[in-house]
This record gives structure tokens, sequence and C-alpha cells, in this order.
């Protein structure tokens, strides 16, 4: 890894950001999303905690108080802000959490260029893709602190709705096939252990969901019928007066969505986005079919497009065979995680270059709709 | 199956309730818990419902206002009670639930002395699954309505605390196995299809975990340290200021728990109940173990004894291959549970005779602590 | 006082009751209300407390766990129940508390007829008159604890909606009055001290409100229009989706209300009941007039017929000059609560008989309905 | 009125932000208070709202959707934005905001220097008045916006705990008094009327209580014994965990507080700031006083310096006689606040210069502690 490897990821995280106000970088419209501010500094904060503190001879911290401030997760560490009190924090500000960002850069090129352990530059690379995640979580958590403003303001162009290619079913014949990390590149942990799985035959579509199928739905009730819909959904429905997808707007019979790109007609033809788990299970229950297995998509996965949505699975997010946490509070990072969520598989429009592969196992409790996440149906 | 088959089940629902004080009969102290009124009289609606009214000639339904009260679930079949306010229900009293339990046993003999088809008696059956279902409710619902209560009523002796026998681990090797339903007996859907599993080696505990052991996790400071607990298990702990299971009264160094027959000192070789989820996998983690999958559960099942506690596996409650749902509003029954909600198998010391069976796959969401829920480690 | 006169009292609260099924007596449907169970054991608890414990010779308390059970707001006294979960104790049962009732009136008649101290005639009247308190409360607890049952019970006829006669104003002259309690009667310590206040002239009407009138200004848009309405009103006009007074049901074009007697067409010339202050208030301002101040009340009520309705007066509920609490628990009684609520004058149809005075300060938070509560207007 | 007296008090609003960072305008860290940016911007949506579509020929608005975002409580002039969700509003920016102000003072010049009718002049007084009233809520919640921050920004020096002097009580004698406003200058229309009161014989402090003397009421344990408090006012403390006046912080024997200036050591002999109703009534108590009323306080105040703090009184807020709502929006200003709030009578450090007088009624609900607010005892 040089450098410029990692100055080019750090750099991806600012770019997204080019067009913002200051203020913009402020808010947490929920508890679940965080402000932009926080994102760019929590990512700086990863690399100065597990890499620079520990390696670095000599290393004075950028300010005593940052570590407090942008920790996320990670208990052993310390304390953490409250999570739903990042939004009130105006200090430090954006410039200042962009000097401390500089302020990283530099000392990583001391440690990059000065030679590394193998120990060390696994610890730079988790970082590197900690700060990938981060990039879309970034761009999920922007669209969703903006949309709540009447003025729907334009910030960022990500072609969120691209055109899709292919039609039909492929199918996967019975058998034993392994599923999991295999090879030398980089993995999360709870990509591992590669093992075994025995499927059935299945057909998983070629095509993810479109606006146009997923509006017949809406059109046909499908809000309405609680035969569609586990309880939990249900209730969710209910509870919070859900009848569309997030940031959906159907105004006398014309259909609209809000874009980072500000507020756009519908494009009936581009797959689906910002479905939750229940509105995903609703939709399959309603069409005759099912949603994939993370195991059958997988497999499925080398014979069908993906990667501009997140595909929901019907597996709860659970540990593979033989899972080992990672020792320590990087350990904290997936393990914990493993009950209540459900597996999304592929990857998104906002999803970072060089961040995807078909092992990867993402998960979000079934309720979100806040990701670029979509609907691939199987049958039996 | 003749009528004496379907009276015994019957009475044992109301032999179960013969020390209660009619007041007893009202009350629900928590919404995912229903007074002992509503599970007579919603079991009986069951056969009302789904037997006497499709199946007997000229039927009359005993209360028009019923079908109303003492639906549950079933959202196809038509309008049901908040199920929150199921406890602030004075009317219809006991007495008059008990007159309805009455008649519908009449009209149910002459459905059953009066020949039935094979489909009416499969629904009778359902019923009697039902009932016995419910009558496990019935005995953990009141165990929790009367808890509060500081006088702490003893009205039931069902032997809460066995003795347990046994010791050490049994070894399951990596192979292809079979699990779900096979065979001409009773089961529910959510048990079909049988189909093939993968599994690799490991190793189960003969024994549950004890009163004791649990109680050194305890004293060991297991509710104080997030490193055991999933992220929403410690949230759960964090919030509901969750330091012991259910019913545990640590009294200046003496340890007791309620009883439905009264507040005891604690037998500390008794297997362990009235955990959830997230403190059997907290211990687990804490005791350098896991807990089986439902899969591995079922296989090593031959082997060790079970029956007294429900087991909390690390399987959440999804559908096996080729699951269909019943048609109608039976089909309600399981499949729009199977998410959120984690599997436990085997049984309790308060499962109906004749209630059990190593494919059952009982399910409560992680954070329910009220069943005789307990837990067997496994590792490798 | 003799014992005749206690009994009187006494047996007036177990009359109210006759009617009730054991269930009856046990449920709470909302913090704010009592089970009927309780109010029977707490006012017997208070006699226990304030006048056998310390005043009869070798008493023993009936049963040692009543004082934690039946404990009301004095806090001074001891631990107190929960008070939102009094609905869930079955035990005491019914029957034992109507055992309790029995053996603190065979001690109280040891008390009363072996002659007392003035000291302890004055808290046995304080007693008598807290009884008639709770009597109040137990028909209108019972009638809240009811009405969510879609059977609406029928369990006791009070003539909620009398005939009432008298029409137009009845005018005040500016000048100093004196208001508070005089003479040598019983009062509550929220009446005293009398004292001198100044009125400007003042138009009171002779009649109250009508349930026609109110029904008008529920067809004229009073609940959809903010003008008419307190911040706070129709903040809790919104969030609680508030359309009428309690217990009326407007079908295709009829009027209906809960009554404890069952429901009843709408007698539209009887006066109107359980509106809250906010509702009182908003009524009013929509008919140009405004509620008279409890002092305006009190001047104006020699000159006009009142007793069926507790009126809501625009007075909050405030010390008066001189005001002085009683020391220890029973000071307890009314000073703490004079914050956030607002003066009810005048009595009401389930008021105890006896209970009633021109100076007899009555209070509740603003948005409560559950009581007769009606309106009465002034002007200028 | 000239132009100069309008831009006077205008820049002093801007002036007060003259050291704040862009983020700071930004956030909003409870419902009951509002971000900077949102008080800039609605002082001038008043003008614009009340004074130039009105009055102003060919007036075209700055921006047709400020009229939605910076609405307040005026419900009869259109949809208005959520008020908990002003915070996450990051645009318009701090700069358009400013912007828009500027715009908004050319046009008020053209009116002003155009020459004005007198009720044109009128309803500019009104809206100088209410931006001195928004000058004041800008300090005291930016105070509490900044205050979660632990990083405890300093931005502001007014000088929040000045020396006081005096010493004694002043006696005022029973006798008829006038309260309200007289006179010819500007007021509130809930000063009006001027009218009569009947006062006892009773004494006031010339001096506010200290942090001194509040500090005693905390270390005897004020805040752990309930006799002290109103019912209302012990569930508060239960609920909010309340152990001391905000922004208080005691460590290790040491008392600091959080300043617009920074953290400081606490002045001991300052007037106390940041109680409420329920901690001014309760340390009342505790020291054996009360709090005067609303009337005692103004006939009291030609006595005694004042001017630091809201001095809490025990008076509701409620119609003077005769008061009359204006006519149309603006009379939504005072009116519609007249339940469940105490009045306070005074004015504070934070209060704009000449907006102070003697008649003016402040008014809260009894929780709140973010305004500069005192105690003032009365006995007698």
């Amino acid at each position: 890894m040089t450098f410029k490897d990692y100055i080019q990821i750090r750099e991806r995280s600012e770019q997204l950001c080019s067009h913002l106000e200051t203020e913009d970088f402020v808010i947490q419209a929920a508890e679940h999303v965080s402000p932009v501010k926080w994102h760019l500094a929590h990512t700086s904060w990863f690399f100065e905690t597990f890499v620079l503190k520990p390696y670095l001879m000599d290393y004075k911290e950028f300010h005593p108080d940052f570590s407090y401030f942008f920790n996320s997760y990670y208990n052993a560490v310390g304390a953490r802000t409250v999570r739903n009190q990042r939004g009130l924090m105006t200090r430090p500000t954006t410039e200042e959490v962009f000097d401390y960002r500089g302020f990283i850069d530099e000392q990583m090129k001391l440690i990059i260029e000065g030679g590394m352990t193998a120990e060390v530059e696994d610890t730079i690379r988790l970082g590197l893709n900690h700060e990938q995640q981060h990039q879309e979580l970034l761009v999920t958590d922007l669209k969703y602190n903006l949309w709540l403003n009447p003025l729907l303001p334009a910030v960022l162009n990500i072609k969120e709705y691209p055109k899709q290619e292919g039609s039909g079913w492929i199918n996967i014949r019975e058998d034993i096939y392994e599923i999991g990390h295999v090879g030398e590149g980089f993995c999360y942990d709870n990509e591992c252990s590669r093992h075994k799985v025995y499927l059935e035959d299945v057909q998983i579509a070629s095509k993810l969901v479109s606006n146009r199928e997923y509006l017949e739905f809406v059109h046909a009730g499908g809000y309405e019928n609680p035969e569609y819909w586990h309880s939990d959904g249900w209730a969710w429905v209910q509870q919070e007066g859900i009848g569309t997808p997030l940031y959906w707007m159907l105004e006398n019979g014309a259909a609209y969505y809000y874009t980072l790109d500000g507020k756009k007609e519908m494009d009936l033809d581009a797959p689906l986005a910002h479905v939750s788990f229940y509105e995903a299970a609703a939709y399959a229950e309603w069409a005759g079919c099912r949603l994939p297995t993370e195991a059958e998509w997988e497999i499925g996965s080398k014979r069908f497009s993906w990667g501009e949505r997140w595909e929901w699975t019907n597996s709860a997010y659970l540990p593979y065979p033989r899972y080992q946490k990672a020792p320590g509070a990087i350990g904290e990072y997936n393990g914990k995680f493993m009950v209540n969520q459900m597996v999304l598989r592929g990857a998104s429009v906002a999803t970072s270059p060089g961040h995807s592969r078909s092992t990867y196992r993402n998960f979000f409790h079934p309720q979100y709709q806040w990701q670029f996440s979509g609907i691939r149906l199987c049958k039996k």
C-alpha cells in the first residue's frame, strides 16, 4: 500500500461534500443517521486510535476531546457521545474537522512511507474499508437529513436511478455449494469462514423490481392489506403511517422522488430503491414469489448483474460456522450486531468504487428504508 | 378422534385454574401477555370460528360479540379488540366464559360424535394443539400477571425447578443431515418441509445451564460488561435496568425466586429459567461457548435429555425450504411471525403433556424472559 | 357524632357497588382513575392510619401489607404502590376488602362509642368527608373503567342527566366582597382563610350550557378551529384526537352517550357533562363569553341553582391568603396540588348527599373530562 | 419613530451573534428552544407579514417559502414548520437569513421614512418589542443549545452574575391597590386593564435568593424530600432526575456553572438563576416563606431593586379584568397562553435595554429552568 492508495480513498470523502453549505454538515435528522461532519471526523478518529496512537512514536493527538466526540460503537475504547445528540455538536466546527483530517493524513504519511509491519498495514486496510463504508453512509444520511427541508436542496449527483438490463430467471440446481470469503483479498470477519451449504432448486430473477412494478403494488392496495405483511411489518406500516417507499411523492397522478440532485420525476423503468425489508417481503408475497436467502443470492450472483441496489435477502444476520470476532476494540465491529437484522447483498449507486464483492454481507434492521435498498425476487 | 380425546385436553385448561380467585382471571400486566379469562375464551372461539360455524348445520353462536372479543391475530376474520386492553374487559365475566366453554363443548360433541370428514378432524386436531399452546401461555402469563403483586400469591404447583441428570458433551460429526417433520403425526406448517442441511463438527452439552452457573455470571459482573452482549441486548439491559433473570430476588446474599407456588429459595442445581435470548447469548459468550443452531439442536436431541426448558438457539425464525402457508385465516398462524424472532427448541415444565416433539419450532422476540426458557451450550 | 352518622356514610360506598360483578372491582383503565376495590379499601385505610393506629389502645392492624397497598398520595406515611399498577392487584380480593371494611367499622365503633376527644372527632369527620370524596371518584372512575368495554354495561342509576330550570343572567355589582369558609361547619384547609376580593361588574348565566348548545359548537366546527382554543388545549385536541365530550357517540345523525345505566339517547335539554377545562374555555370563546372566576362564582351562587355539574372556573387552583397546611401526613391533603390545576365550583349528580357547599374548591388538571363537569358562562 | 430608532433595536440582534460560528446558528437542543437563525429570521418575518405585506405598495416578498419557514405560533396566518424540526433546516443558510434581514430593513426604511399612519407605527412598535423579546430568547436558547457540548463554548459576555445590594424586608399594608398598565407608553395586551386588587399585609424581601442560600437547600437534601414540593414538581424531579438548577456543576466540593462566557466558578453571593417554578416554590417552602403574588410584587417593586432575574410569582397566568385580545393574527399573541403557566415579574440580565417595566407579565410553564429566573421570598 502506498500513500497514494490511502489518500485517494480519503479524498473521496471530501469530494462528496464539495457542494454542501457549512450548515449541511451539522444536522442529524434521526438517531440512525449521523451528521456529515461526524462521518468525516469519525473515519479520521479510526486511524488515530487504531494506527497512530499505538504505532507512531511520539504521536500527540490533535485534540484530547476528539476521541470522546468521534468514537462510535466501540464500547471498549471509552466513553462516547450520546448517539442521538451528534447533531447538536456545533463545535468542533466543520473547518476544524477538515483540519483534523489534514493532520491525520500528514501523520499517516509518516507511518505509511516509514515502512509498516504487515499488522499495521492490515489495520490501515481495515481503516480504509471502514472509510468507504462511511462514505456510503455519508451519502445516505445526507439524503435523509436534507429530505425534511421543504426546499429539497440539490447537492450531489450520483445517478441514483440508472437503467437496468436483462430479463428472465436464472436457475440454481439442488446441490452442496460453498459460500463465504475465499482468497487473499480483504474481507470483513463476518464473511468467514467459507463453508458448505445445501441448496434446493430455485429460480432467481435476472432483474431488480422496477419503480413501475412497485407502483402497481401501491395502487393495488398493497399497504392496506395485512395479508401480505409480516405481523411486525404491518404494525410498522400502521404506526408510522407508511404508504410508499421513502422519498416518494405521489402528487395528482404524477410520481416524483427526492434525490440528492433535487426533486425528479420518477423513472418508472429504473430499479426501485428505499424500501424496508418489510416492504420487500410484502411485495414478494403479493407477487407470489419470495426473497432469496443469502446463500442463494451468492451462488446466483455469478449469473446476474448487480451493484446498483442493496438487495434484501430473507436471511437473518447470523454468524457463519467458525466465525471468530477479532480481539479487542476492533472485535466489536460486526459480531455484536448479529441479532434482529436482515442481510442485504450486492452494492449500491452509493457504494464506493472498489468496495463491493459477492461475499459482502451488509445488514440493517428490517424497518429501515434510507439505504438504496431494492428487491430481487426468486421462486421455488 | 373421540370426544373423550377432545374433552380431556379441554378440561386441562380449566384444571390449571382451579385455585384461582375470580379477580385473577381478569388482569393483563403487559401487552405481550393475556388474561387467563381471555385464553379460556379464545381457545373456544377457535372451535366456534373454524369448526362450528362452517361445519355444524344450524349452529347459532353463543354470543354475537364474542367473535370480536376473543379473536386474536387473525386479521382475516374481522376486527379484534386492541391487544393491550384485554385486561380491561370485565365482561363477559369469568362465569360467562366458563358457560361459553361448556356450550362449545356440547356443540363439539355433536360434531365429533356425528361423524366427521378428514378435513374437519384435521381442523379439530389443529384446534386442540392450539388449545395446548394456550395452556402453556396461560401458565406463563398467569405467573407474569401475579408477579407484580407484593403478596406473591401461590396458585399452581407444576414443579417448576426439577432435578436434572447427565453431564459432559455429545459430539455431532460433519455431514449432511435432514431436519423437519417426518411421518404421519400432527405438526405445524413451520416444521415443513423436511430438508437437508450441512453441519460441521460440533459438541453440545448434555445438561442445561444451572441456576448456580448462571449466578456465577451475575456475580462476575455479567450484566455490567457490554463485551458479552449483542448491541441490541446491551441497550435492553440499560434501558430496562435488567440485572437478573425474571422472577429472581437476590436478598442479602440469599437467592429466591417467585414460582406459581409462591416465593421459594433458589434450587441452585436446577436448570435456569426465565432468561431472554440476549441473556442466553451473553452467558454463552462469557462461558467461551455459543448457542447451538436449531439444526444442531434437532440432530443432537436424540442423545440428550430435554423437555424442562425451552432452549434458545442461535437460529432466527425463518421459513424452511418449500414452506407453504395454509390458505385463509388459519394461514396467518405461523408465517407472519417469521422476522425478528429467535427459535427455541425443546419443551418446558409448562408444556402440555403430549404437545412436544423434537421438530417443534417455538419462537419469541429476543427480549422476552417470561417463558420457562433456559440455555444449552455448544462449542467448536 | 354517633356511630350511626359514621356508618350511614360508610354504607353508601357499598351501596354504589351493589350491581357490580366481582370483575368490575378490579380494573383501572387509566392512571388518573382507580379501581373500585381500591377506593373501598383506601377510605378504610384512612381510618386505620389516622384514627385507629394512633388512638385505639392495642389496635392490631387487619393486615400488615394493607398500609402499603392502599396508601395514596401521602408520601409522609411510607411507600405506596405504583399508581398505574393499582388495576393489576388481584389480591387482596374484593371479598377480603369488604372484610377489611367490616373490621374497620367494628373498631371504629369502639372509638366512637368509647368517647372521643375533639381532636379524634375532627379526624373522623375529615375521614368521612374523605370517604364522600372517594364515593364521587368511585362513581366517575367506574364509568371510565367500564366505558372501554364494547358491551357498555349498565350498573348504576344516578339520574346523570336531570332537567334544568331557569334562564337569563344575574348581575354582580362592582364592590369588595368576601369569599372563603365562614362559620362552624366542616371545611377543607383550601377554603381558608376567608378574605376580601375586589370584583368588577359581571353577569353570570342562571343556567348551565345544555347538550343542545354544545352540540351546536361541535357542528359549527368548534374542534377544528384553533382560534377558540388555548395553545395547550389545541395541542391536546390534536394529539388525543378529541372531537366531542367524553362518552358521546354521534352515529348517523343521532346522538347518544354512555351512562352508568347503559347507552342512552342524548337528552338535548339536559346540562352538558364530561368536558375538560380546555373545552369549556373554547366553548365560552366561541359563544363570545368567558368562564367566571371562582370569586365571581361564589358570590353569584346565592342567586342561581347549582349542584348537578362541577363548573369549570377560569381560576387556577392557588392558596387563599393566610392558607396553612395542616401539619404531618394529613397536611399533604391539598396544598401540594396547588399548581397546574383549575378550580371547579358547585357539585354534581355524583356528589354524596351533604357533601356540597358554595365555598368548596374542587380542582383538576385542565385536560380531564371524566368528572360530571359542565359550563356556566359569564360576560362583561 | 425614526428609522434610527428602528435600526438600533434591529442591530442589537445581530450584535449578540457576533462571536458565533456558522454552525452555532443551526441547532435546536429541545422543542422549547429555537435556533439562533430562526430567531433572526422570525423577527424579520413579523415585519414582512404585519407591516410590509399589508402596507407597502407593490411589496414583493423576499422568498415565497419564508412565510412558511419562519412563522411561529400564529395559526391564523397559515401553515408553520413543525416546531421540533426547526433545528433540522440547514437552508436558508445563515448568510441568506442575514440577507433577508438586510432586505427587510431596506423596505422598512421606505415605510418609516415615507410617513406612517398611527396604525402602522403601532404595529412597528409591536414588532420592535417582539424583536426585543426574541433577543432575550435568542440569548437563553443559545445558552441551552451550546450547553450539551462538552467543550462548553464561550460566545457572549453579558455579566450573567452581577453583584446585588440591599437587605431586609419591605412591608406592604393591607389596602385596595391598583395594578396593570397605566399611561401612554407601550404595553402588551396582557397588562390591561388596570384594575383594583385587595391586598393583605405582607413582607417582601429586598434581595433575591443568592447562590449560597440555594446551595444550602441543595446540601440540606432539598431535592430528596417530597414534603417541600408540589406533587407535579416532585414527579418532575423524579422523572427528569433533577438535582440542581440548570447549568450547575458540583464537582468534588467545588461549584461551577456554565455561562455564555464559558465555565466559571460559582459566585456564591450573586443572585441564583435558572430555577423552575417548582424549585422556587420548594425553596420557599423549605425556607418557611412563600413566593409573592404578582400583585404583591407589582406594588412592592417600587421599593426594591429588580431587573437581573425574572422572578417567579405564585400567580398563574390569567387574564386581567376586561382583558381583550387584539383582533386577527396578532391577537394570538398572548391570550392563548393563559393556562398552565406561571407569571414571572421583573426582567433579567438578558432582557434588552428599554424593554422592562414593573407591569410586564412574563410567563412560562412551571418546569422550565432555562431563563435567568430567580427567587424573591415573601412572608406573612
